[in-house]
């Protein structure tokens, strides 16, 4: 779906009078397997993660993302943050994680802190990876003025044809007792596939978007907010028991939000229009603080 | 005790070559017994909040007194703070809620939300005299500079004097019938009982001194700080379980006590000695954010 929708935008570009800029050597090209690559060992950590913890820990770890997200969008492009937003990426992470702890009564206490170390260790690789495949697609995305159309389609087209590596491999392993892939391709869709594919199809070509003209932080911070607002929503629509710990938890992404994005002298200032103290107060109205 | 050892000190200060300054004019000592005025009503308030939620609401929303705190600083001391110290006072609430947070498979599960709105209202009325007795104290303790313990003198003789008319209106009540309270002062008193008196007979001197010399922001930061470190030890000393919710209000509150205390330069500068990129990653390198 993704190809299909950035190859009908890119032909559409194509016939502008203007035509879109499109990079097509090798050296540049080469570089588009590699989010495939990536997300393919990720895949497969993920479920070998999911065989040592249980998925509420799962869960939990994944809000892990956030951090190295940070780390790696530091170290690799090489993108300067002030102290006060790793403070703000930091309770990003902490408030979504508040916002999932387990409330009173729900199944599955302590086996938080139970699962073997490999199921810790693969959580925080799995976080890696996906902060890995994420900036790296922000440094393909961003490192040309090549048309963002153009960029998708490589992506997607080395995406296709990895997947379609690996159809071809079960067919082989299975003997094509079953046919081949393609002949089975969409048995058992129904509405709800669809659906599912239609969302996950938008999601990507969304982040292809957010990767090109905005960054990997701000992506991080709409996929929490989309996360707090389906909990808000699920109470509205399916009857969810609020907890305490959602309503902190927004409460914390919502502190961490406005310090990462609000203007510095905003946040730091110490305003200097308030009335003057009366007499008997003026004494202990000096300014704590002397701003920078 | 807190009388006596003030009493002790301030006759010590007066035996010094400089004596300490004690302002005795009756427009001063009229202010003292205010604050007693206020814990008299308070701790009935607390009582009353308490006849309508249960001990883990009533726990939980006392964090509020942080929040009612930091108002009542700005109103009534008129001291300005700035927009990341006022959300670093709410994050520092919300830390200590959300280590408070009950775990799963801990009893009392849906009291939260399903307390008369009374019960609410009382623990916000609760949090504004607590904040208003600790705002008041601090105005008193530094409208002078008079001798600290001339201060203590003053406001423990007025919360002695109330307390004994309390305990005389009890013995008028029942009758004298088991002898004046002075006969039954330490009836019951062990080992136990001395080290409760000692313990919270000093907590009260050194926060008569952090009033004077600190303020109630520092106050509220000590006390959140001290209760989570009795949560760590009780996990080593009484073999509590770690919970997750303890782990996360801990980064919590530490995040907030630094975005309070820290010089904003530090927090809101952008690092400028990152080494220079290199070609192909420059493109991206450009600063999201100028400095004000």
């Amino acid at each position: 779906m993704q190809l299909v929708v950035s190859s009908i935008l890119l032909w559409r570009e194509l016939r502008m009078p203007s035509s879109p800029k499109m990079t097509t050597e090798w050296r540049s090209v080469r570089l588009f397997p590699i989010p495939s690559i990536i997300y393919l060992v990720h895949n497969n950590v993920q479920f070998a993660t999911l065989t040592y913890v249980d998925t509420s820990t799962y869960q939990i770890m994944g809000n892990l993302k956030i951090v190295t997200t940070g780390i790696l969008f530091r170290l690799f492009l090489r993108r300067r943050l002030s102290m006060l937003q790793w403070m703000a990426i930091v309770l990003l992470a902490v408030g979504t994680t508040t916002s999932q702890v387990k409330g009173c009564g729900e199944a599955l206490c302590d086996s938080l802190f139970a699962a073997p170390i490999q199921g810790y260790l693969l959580g925080v690789l799995s976080a890696c990876l996906s902060a890995l495949a994420g900036v790296y697609t922000e440094f393909l995305m961003k490192k040309n003025n090549d048309s963002l159309y153009w960029q998708n389609v490589q992506l997607y087209t080395f995406g296709a044809i990895f997947n379609m590596f690996r159809l071809l491999l079960d067919d082989f392993r299975g003997g094509f007792e079953k046919g081949p892939w393609w002949q089975r391709l969409f048995d058992g869709y129904n509405i709800t596939t669809w659906m599912v594919v239609f969302n996950l199809g938008s999601t990507g070509l969304l982040v292809s978007w957010l990767m090109k003209y905005a960054d990997n932080i701000i992506k991080v911070y709409s996929t929490s907010m989309a996360m707090l607002l389906t909990m808000v929503l699920s109470v509205y629509l399916f009857n969810f028991k609020p907890t305490l710990q959602l309503f902190l938890g927004i409460i914390i992404c919502m502190m961490s939000l406005h310090m990462y994005f609000a203007p510095p002298g905003m946040l730091v200032d110490i305003p200097s229009t308030a009335k003057a103290a009366p007499d008997s107060l003026r004494e202990v109205s000096v300014e704590r603080r002397t701003d920078s």
